[in-house]
């Protein structure tokens, strides 16, 4: 009888998406994966299939993460503008603060595979879809208060924010002027 | 006596390009160079130097074009602002017909090497620096018109044009829909 392995799956898939963060699909190995687990590579491939397949769930698992960031910043009984606000200013802090600088996985991955892989490609298609769907119900709710002027497209808003968000996760990792990107954050919002 | 080679080296330095903007650095092998340019290794390593000296030199091929893309999109005898947008639309539309989907050199190779990479991260540092002080001297310019309130940081709103730049970049790869992405070009530049 084989060998029964135990682990904590979500413990796994931590370890597994941190590591794809950081050096990206192409750069990491099954051996990357096997140290940086501790699981031997059938235990990886019995629970989570190949490289490939493997990313996959670690892309989801990330996108879930994002989402739910996203949603978190909108219960703190604050106006739907300022979770906007905290949401933008969790991410950027993020990037700034990791010690690995690893940005972020939705946009490493969409500018390294997004052009190869059409499965991949669909998955971030469909992360796009979710965030602006979340973005666009906030911009309609600060419309409804009054905060965001309700003659806007609110589609348009949320794709604006979507864009945005992609595009200082690049900015922010080249950038060393905490208040600058604080500053960059704020001229964003003041579009809505 | 070994046999001199002869080739045209932008030529080549445009082949070798193309390839790692389409494949980024860690796809690409020594074999993939040498399929693309019709030279061999020995041509390649004795010009370029080894794969990371290579692509360094495309990189700032790239960066090259991508600054002139932007001053040629100043000299067309239009409106400050109006070359700005001209510029977006320019960077936008390759990206959306680009058969390949290879979106931008300088965004790819951020999101994959920047966290690893202290010379790339330098050379994208550089390019960041070159980028927001062409657009500033526009944002100036577009100050002394009138177009823009003189009253705004010009700095800062180079920094957003920037940091949307890249945004845009990510999102026009998984954006089908023209007329949405040019709305979205014009979104961002409402924000001056």
């Amino acid at each position: 009888m084989p060998k029964s392995v135990s682990f904590d799956r979500k413990e796994v898939l931590e370890k597994v998406t941190k590591l794809f963060w950081k050096k990206g699909f192409h750069a990491t190995s099954m051996q990357d994966l096997v140290d940086a687990t501790g699981l031997n590579r059938s235990s990886l491939y019995n629970s989570f299939g190949d490289k490939h397949q493997l990313f996959e769930t670690a892309l989801s698992h990330y996108e879930s993460w994002q989402s739910q960031t996203l949603l978190n910043s909108m219960e703190q009984g604050i106006s739907p503008l300022e979770s906007v606000r905290l949401f933008f200013l969790t991410i950027v802090n993020n990037i700034k603060n990791d010690q690995d600088h690893k940005g972020c996985l939705i946009s490493n991955c969409t500018t390294e595979l997004a052009n190869s892989d059409q499965k991949v490609q669909q998955l971030l298609i469909n992360n796009k879809e979710a965030m602006v769907t979340i973005f666009e119900r906030k911009v309609i709710a600060a419309q409804e208060t009054g905060q965001i002027d309700s003659a806007s497209d609110s589609h348009l808003l949320a794709l604006y924010l979507y864009s945005n968000l992609q595009g200082l996760h690049v900015t922010a990792l080249l950038m060393n002027d905490q208040s600058e990107l604080d500053a960059l954050v704020e001229k964003v919002l003041q579009g809505l």
